[in-house]
């Protein structure tokens, strides 16, 4: 059973499918839907939208993890975040995926064992955790693998009082 | 010719179509896409998603204006503002309609003379121009009918320079 893991952006939409199985997790694929600054938004929104449909399509993820909030970016930031987002979720919940969003202090907490970790920790652990020869690249990937391992450890969590 | 004009929100989306004709700007419909907050956000996003595609294939608009940005307010408003203008965009694009942005201040310098001028100034405006018994409600549906008449406007001054 896949999890997909979203960290949402126009220029950048960082995602992460991992699998849980007996010896741990594994990472399937990750990567990030980048959209030129030159192209009209529109064409932006719909090369994020189309490539999360695809993405779905071929994973099948149970659940899919989005990033929640940036507090501290700026309000302009924050526009073009949330529009990313919003093709993200309308993707997601046309699919019939299952949404997940963690805050990135959650995530911290869940990946490297505190909140206030350092990007750098968090992406060692997502390495680590994953098993993988080197930290995965782009930091959006890193990111988008952060929330997935994020959304499978809070399920087992949940699953223990259930 | 209609043009479309849009004011995103999660909670309520205004929406505002004019047609243009010799004698002047005349409102053909307006309203506000509303979903409820005890709602999923995919069910929400999936709501604005589909209202915004029956209006375009209802009233096949060449052109629509859509609010660029909300400096005031804060950054957790911006998300939720920027995922409902991220499905709009993407449903304009996906139709092939022409996307026109303006800021809060070139709509109230269009509609009501002056970049400062008051919300119910510019209201009252809109019920002028569009020649209307009473101010459009809600707030949203005349902000929308504002933007689509300062696309109306810049769409003029454009044509003279060409």
């Amino acid at each position: 059973m896949c999890i997909l893991g979203i960290d949402p952006g126009t220029a950048s939409t960082g995602y992460g499918i991992i699998e849980e199985n007996q010896s741990g997790i594994k990472a399937i694929k990750y990567g990030v839907i980048s959209t030129a600054a030159n192209l009209p938004m529109g064409e932006r929104i719909i090369a994020i939208y189309d490539r999360m449909i695809e993405i779905i399509e071929e994973f099948s993820p149970v659940s899919c993890a989005v990033e929640k909030l940036f507090f501290r970016r700026n309000v302009t930031t924050a526009i073009s975040v949330g529009q990313a987002r919003g093709v993200v979720l309308l993707a997601l919940a046309q699919k019939g995926v299952a949404i997940a969003e963690y805050t990135p202090m959650q995530v911290k907490l869940a990946v490297a064992g505190y909140g206030g970790a350092e990007k750098k920790q968090v992406q060692f652990m997502v390495q680590s955790i994953l098993n993988l020869v080197d930290i995965p690249k782009p930091d959006d990937a890193a990111d988008a693998l952060a929330i997935a391992i994020t959304h499978a450890h809070s399920k087992k969590i949940m699953d223990l009082y259930e």
